[in-house]
């Protein structure tokens, strides 16, 4: 993993509940405009994650700080993906969103400080999801899409750390019971079927024919 | 005016139905740490608006390039609020919005493409009375603050030019009635008496006297 540090990779590897199908790499590689449309989406969706809970904790003085970064580094990625996305011939339109982020987000418990602490565990798997699946895809993209996806890896790793860090700072106990209960969540997620390909979808229904 | 270029300014203030009362200066004199707090209340505000509008308007590529820029820096504005305040000995809490961005808001219609133009045309009007707030506020204000309210005219300048050229670009037809429409509910909040003293805030109802 020349892109990150082996011990972020590690501790990536560890919290994350099952590594990507491979038929879920297969179809990515014949879903190239599919990727990137939602890809562009994606990282609206993560700057208006980390802006709403801007908007709930304006007295959590570290949140406010990762989150503007993470919102603004998120912001300058739909740049990029955006620039790719045109240069390949592509448009830019929204795409009916996965499955993944609805299912993990409406788990979450709705009192306080309970939908604080599970939302920045949610954040951590999106995260952490992302960046184990744009190193799944490097070794199968062009050189110009690879390097990009393979810089994008060290941000996403820092965002999960952050989002972990932050949940742990800010919950009274410990929350290893609902890292584990979003982890089922999410294993499920990814590794059932899916008849949509986004993403962060699971296993694609139809199976992709390599010649 | 050293901070931006004449042309510019003086295209600001065509545009404003009127300039800032000297009472509200006044007011903004002694009251630093409302207007501080409700300042990183509004940077975060002008991010999410630039990002509601990206998430609706995906297929025009000059607004999402344009917001994304705009919602990067006013987030990093906010960080920097935010550490004036800390330095200050203030504490980040949220206050009760002024009743500014309600009114001008309440009058965009409801309707596309009629409603992304009048959003568009709200959104010139805050940067453009904020870029004026400035301005009249930098004189009365210590070095630190002037230094750093003066940097941000010239990014609250550009931003009015960015809403305006994109609603002009939207527009099927001349936008001179909206914009007139608006300025009449920007004069009325800015030069009627306003119980609250905020960024935005009219008139103060209570006179601030002067030792």
């Amino acid at each position: 993993m020349k892109w990150i540090r082996e011990e972020d990779w590690e501790g990536l590897m560890a919290f994350l509940p099952c590594a990507t199908p491979s038929a879920w790499v297969d179809a990515a590689r014949v879903n190239e405009e599919t990727l990137l449309l939602n890809h562009c989406y994606l990282e609206q969706c993560a700057a208006r994650t980390a802006m709403t809970l801007m908007f709930r904790c304006p007295d959590r003085p570290e949140l406010l700080a990762k989150m503007s970064k993470l919102a603004r580094e998120e912001l300058h990625h739909l740049d990029l993906v955006r620039n790719i996305l045109h240069e390949q011939g592509y448009r830019y339109r929204m795409l009916r969103p996965s499955r993944y982020a609805g299912r993990l987000n409406g788990a979450i418990r709705k009192e306080q400080p309970e939908q604080l602490i599970d939302t920045l565990i949610v954040g951590a798997y999106i995260e952490a999801r992302s960046c184990e699946r744009f190193a799944a895809l490097v070794p199968h993209l062009d050189e110009v899409l690879a390097t990009f996806y393979g810089s994008l890896l060290r941000s996403e790793a820092r965002h999960f750390r952050d989002y972990l860090t932050l949940a742990e700072a800010y919950s009274s106990g410990p929350i290893e019971d609902r890292i584990e209960f979003f982890g089922e969540i999410e294993r499920e997620a990814i590794e059932s079927p899916d008849p949509d390909f986004r993403f962060h979808s699971g296993v694609p229904e139809s199976k992709v024919e390599w010649p």
